[in-house]
This record gives C-alpha cells, sequence and structure tokens, in this order.
C-alpha cells in the first residue's frame, strides 16, 4: 500500500496542523461541545472545503483515539508514498508493454485526480505524473475517487513537467496534449510509447509543455459550452489511446 | 436560462428548509455569532455535504439580504425547469438529426451528473433523462459542475426508465447500455437513433432497465479496479458513439 492516513489528537495539535495548511481529510468534533478552541478549530475547518467535518459523541471519539488524549477533537491526514518516473518506465519494462503515461499539467480539483488516477489504471497506463507546484496533491479524497487505484498505479512528482517531457523523449515516448485547436483525435496514430498531457481545469496545457509535445489533439465539440471536465476528456483522450492499440 | 437560484433568510426558515430534506447549495452565517438556533443550523449543515458553509461579516450578510431580515443567516436553494422526454425529441428533430439521448440510471454524486450533463452538451446529444426518486436532482453543485451546460441541454426527470425507454422504443430509438460482460463498445454499432444507459455509481444499471437496452457495451477494462468513474464512463462511452457517427 502506497497510502495510509495519520492521527492528530487534541486541540492545539488539530488547531496548528489546520493552520500550517496540513491537508486535513476529515475531523471528528465532541458533540455538543462549545468554546473558544472548538470555535477556531470549526472556523479553520470551514475555511478547507477538503475537509469533512462530523459531531459524535464521547464513546466514539474515545473509540477512535490512540492516545487517549483527543480532548474532544481527533483529525486524520493523508499520507502516500510518491514513485518516481524511472519506476513507472520500469513498469512498462516489466509487463513488456511500450510505455503509456499520464502527464497532469496541474489538475487542481482532488476528485478530478482521483478520477484522472483511476482511469490511469483501468485504461492500462503505467503511471501518472504530477506537478508539484499548488496544484493537488495525494490527499484522502483524492484517494477515495481514485476507488482504489492510488494502491495499484505509480503517482510521480516532479517540478517542471516540460523537462521531464524532454528527458522521457530520450526515453523514446511521444507526447500528445489535449486543446481545442488540434487535429481531431481520431485522425492521429496515439499508437507506441506515449505521454498524455492533461492541462489545468481552467488553464488548460501551459505554453511551454505544449510547445514540448509532438502532437496537439482535440476532441469533438458538438456543443455550446467551452469544454468537457478535465477527467472527462482525460478519459476520452485515454480510451482513444487504448482504442488504437487493440484495434487493428 | 433554466436554472436560477432561490434565497431563505432568518433562522427558522434556513432551519426549517434543511430539516425538509430541500436542497441547500450555500449557507452564509454571521462570523463570531453563537446560540442554540445557529448550533442547530450548522449541525444540520454539517449533515448535508453538499452545503458550502461561509462565516460572514454582518456587512456581507447585508449585502446579501433582499429582506433585511436575515437574523444572522441566509441560504441559497436551487431552482430549475426541466424539459420532457418530448422535447428532447423535438430537438433533435430540429437539428434533423438522429435522436441521441443519455439515461442517468440513478446517478447520486451531483458533481457526476453536472460532468455528464457537461458531456452531454459536447458531444452532440440532445438531452438527458434523470431519475425521479433519490437520484440527484439538480441543484446548484450540478448547475456549477455542468460548466453552464444545464442552461442548454434539456433534462428531463423520470419516475420509471425502464417505462420510458419502452416509449422511445416507438419512437425508433436503440438502447445501449454499459456493463462489464458486454461486447466491447468498438465492436458494437452504435450508429442512429440511440439512447445511452448510464447506471448508479455503485450499482450500475439495475436489471430490467438492463433488460429493456437492446445492447450492452462494455469498456475495456486492462487495471486492477473494477470500474471507472461514472461521469468518465459515460463520456468514454458517448465519444465512442460520436466516433462512429463522425467517422465514415
Amino acid at each position: 500500500m502506497r497510502y495510509s492516513e495519520n492521527i492528530i489528537e487534541g486541540r492545539n495539535a488539530v488547531l496548528e496542523a489546520l493552520r500550517a495548511g496540513k491537508p486535513i481529510d476529515r475531523l471528528f468534533v465532541l458533540e455538543g461541545a462549545h468554546d473558544n478552541a472548538l470555535g477556531s478549530i470549526l472556523r479553520e475547518a470551514t475555511a478547507h472545503p477538503e475537509t469533512k467535518v462530523s459531531f459524535v459523541k464521547k464513546e466514539r471519539l474515545e473509540e477512535l483515539s490512540e492516545t487517549g488524549k483527543h480532548q474532544g477533537v481527533i483529525a486524520y491526514s493523508a499520507a502516500y508514498t510518491y514513485a518516481t518516473v524511472e519506476e513507472i518506465l520500469e513498469r512498462a519494462a516489466e509487463k513488456e508493454e511500450p510505455p503509456f503515461i499520464f502527464l497532469l499539467d496541474g489538475i487542481e480539483d482532488p476528485h478530478n485526480l482521483g478520477a484522472i488516477i483511476r482511469t490511469a489504471n483501468l485504461c492500462g497506463a503505467h503511471g501518472v505524473v504530477i506537478r508539484q507546484d499548488r496544484a493537488v496533491g495525494l490527499t484522502a479524497t483524492v484517494a477515495k475517487a481514485s476507488a482504489g487505484a492510488i494502491n495499484y498505479t505509480p503517482v510521480a512528482k516532479v517540478t517542471n513537467i516540460s523537462r521531464t517531457i524532454q528527458e522521457l523523449k530520450k526515453a523514446g515516448l511521444w507526447f500528445v496534449c489535449a486543446d481545442m485547436d488540434g487535429e481531431v483525435m481520431y485522425r492521429l496514430n496515439l499508437k507506441g510509447p506515449i505521454g498524455l498531457v492533461i492541462g489545468n481545469e481552467g488553464k488548460g496545457v501551459s505554453p511551454l509543455v505544449r510547445k514540448s509535445c509532438d502532437m496537439v489533439a482535440s476532441i469533438p465539440m458538438k456543443g455550446d459550452i467551452d469544454s468537457l471536465n478535465a477527467s472527462v476528456a482525460a478519459g476520452v483522450l485515454a480510451y482513444e489511446v487504448l482504442r488504437q492499440r487493440m484495434m487493428p
């Protein structure tokens, strides 16, 4: 298992963790308790929509507590062991398949990230590369949205996606990114060792990353709005790669 | 615009709306206020993960208030005008296209519903049919996740999906549902007037609805886990329909 959870107990520890921006996924608070410290904790938690708050009875807190010193509040935070890009390539080599890697250029929504890792697992990709800065990391929400895929599909974190693309090109990969003004994906040759680049929910693929790609694929758009949900777009494009790999 | 928001002001009105299970999307509460009524409202809101709570200053509440009598709390609930199945068919006729309709057999997650409406809009479908009972309806979260598609793509609510399938068969539609043990979707003929049936996130397509379908399509699964996210699966299958319609 690459993924696990840490428990944080007691008012100060929980408040500090929240203020330090540590990703808190679940917060259990003693039912009916009212005081300033708990008030501050609840206000901080409200500012983090990812934190799910539950008001529970004393017995439940005591069941959950590992230290016995919960002071009316227990928090869970996520911990995950990242892979390296090399490990992802090794995984393809072990399976004797041409590498198929997802590169996420700044996905921000944890549900999207989880759904994309889930898709990567099911369409036969060997791993997912995410960006270190600002983009969402691997939290409990991501783990849950991935439906367990996070334990099977390695995720690597890099500082610079376009540098990683340059390195992977030396390993023989071709890169395709999704963008509106590209060639219709059905007409591109997406077989062979490939990196699939998915842009940010609002801003799409950044200019430098786009320039590093060998192909720009467009998903046909027949409607009134601008773009698909990022995880749906990733799924549609990934399955076009799989279709081309599977079908003669 | 098919979609709008209602404002509910004052402690009793908001508490009653929450207790009645009315979908409250946003809740604004006076910062620093502590009393039993507000405590009850916050506890009710916590039990509805869709409700986004913000603590705001008095000035902000007064800006938002329409009645001037907010008593420290203002809630927003969603309102939407549903279409009929007939209107969806008329839309296809107007565009002189073979009907292409999504039927959702119990989608529960508002982000999934929004993303699916977004996909329906972009892949050229003429409308979406949802189930009345228990499944999620059109809330502000759905509207937001649809990225505006909710204002273009008609959504009809029916009591019984398999009865609607029987009726639409008389209009010449064929029905395909997604399920693991079906024929690989690339090998099915998905051209012509078609209804795409998407099952519940956990339980899939219900047995009766499945029996009403003419074809069962499977999305290839090359990984370790069971299934794609429901909105991703809908997108992958919908774009296979579009590919077959577009490509010779």
